[in-house]
């Protein structure tokens, strides 16, 4: 191959970090790979942190000592995120996607990969000082916008089910309340998560919070600290949730009436420009 | 914003391309964004296609006509798929992650992001030519290389579920033989596919085929199209699926004895070079 020039580089690196975020790679595997001098890198490295804070893109991070190199992570700032949940409102809300019994219907959007990736760089931006271990969300919904932000964070997702399966292995079940006041059952692998670790949690949808109750008694008997939760959608009643500290993207109120209307807002959290930092 | 440099311009476009696969961005949107002229645009991106060519990195493609613009496919050589499959079969064979009943515990594999991604860019790498509009997967354990799949191919997923739930609207109910010989049923939301669409039916696991037969009879009910199935194991035994015409990304069999060991292989499709083109 030729000598690689400057621009070629910095494509790739940049293809290679924003592919991964979150996960570390040594200067000394871009020197190999382009046969680069270490002060060659690092000055690539240097332009491309500042390409990405000029075009609101994301950090690149040099982390120092022996496990130390470059990583990539998807920082979404706060008017970005406005801006993105902002256009899924005005999707939402409205007549056309209430169904019967006053619900929204928005698993298309929970599974439209585009939507799904911002939502989780979203949480992600908001939770990556947390520093969770993994994400934990429960079948079926959420598993998407799940996915997205483990992916964003660089760590594994890890799936609740309603029943334990041959193919987990042996799993702790617990009972908990549901939304609709019947007891259901949650069941991890034991083989799933480490004691001491630490679960961000991510759902599509908090109401009066059984569900998102339930995982947080699932984490303790697992030993795991629960470092945050995120929802994509809370409904505006009941405005005591059976947890609390979360944060959702979007708020929910149907009216009464014919037709009925959805009435989908940013969350109020989005609306300040104080980003989270711990 | 001082004047932008051809190694900032094409990094930026590499990380928008490759963070949004198969979705056009039009060169008048880049002309914008960096306030260069179309002729300067076109230059680099020529030299990103060449660029992704040289690494390996997937595909720069050009798109003419009135939509037209620019959009990165990734697609991974079976020289790549070989060595990224190969690596996963040596984590899951042997003794560690049988379970009894000579089940394999790889839940983990199918919800770790990087592994996860990996996995969906060769599916879409195989199937782009078949042009699905979106992936189908049944829930649960398939969902999150359904979803990679999807954002890879830039097409909607589709989830199918196990009974119809009052926030999905009215539904499309199949009962369909399960592995186990039980009658079951797949439930899915009208809303959610279109008469005529094309589909790429993905999941995490094939044995007899009872499940997939389900979902192609489902996607029957919608005049839709099955364009192509991919699984990420399948079972040696039983040898006859009731499914035919699928790859699958890896081969199971579990030897009897004490311990019971995992024998996991590459499909035989990735040892050939030959690239499905359509």
């Amino acid at each position: 191959m030729d000598k690689i020039r400057r621009n070629e580089r910095m494509s790739v690196m940049m293809k290679m970090l924003s592919g991964a975020p979150n996960r570390i790679f040594t200067l000394n595997s871009f020197c190999e790979l382009f046969g680069s001098a270490k002060s060659t890198m690092s000055e690539d490295v240097d332009l491309l942190r500042v390409v990405c804070e000029s075009f609101d893109l994301g950090r690149v991070e040099t982390v120092t000592g022996a496990a130390g190199g470059v990583r990539y992570c998807p920082a979404v700032s706060r008017k970005k995120a406005r801006e993105t949940i902002r256009g899924l409102c005005d999707r939402l809300s409205g007549t056309e996607r209430v169904l019967p019994g006053g619900f929204l219907y928005y698993s298309d959007i929970l599974s439209t990969p585009d939507i799904v990736n911002r939502m989780g760089e979203i949480i992600a931006s908001e939770y990556a000082e947390c520093a969770p271990d993994f994400v934990l969300t429960m079948e079926t919904k959420g598993i998407p916008v799940a996915f997205a932000t483990a992916n964003a964070l660089g760590i594994p997702l890890v799936i609740a089910r309603h029943s334990s399966k041959v193919y987990e292995g042996s799993a702790v079940n617990i009972n908990y309340v549901s939304g609709s006041g019947s007891i259901e059952t949650m069941s991890l692998s034991r083989r799933a998560v480490k004691e001491n670790q630490r679960a961000l949690i991510v759902d599509d949808f908090l109401k009066g919070g059984g569900t998102a109750k339930g995982m947080v008694e699932l984490m303790r008997e697992f030993n795991v600290t629960v470092a945050g939760m995120a929802f994509v959608m809370a409904t505006v009643t009941p405005e005591k949730k059976r947890i609390s500290g979360e944060k959702s993207l979007m708020t929910l109120s149907v009216t009464e009436g014919e037709p009925a209307e959805a009435i989908v807002r940013p969350a109020d959290w989005l609306m300040s420009d104080l980003q989270n930092r711990g």
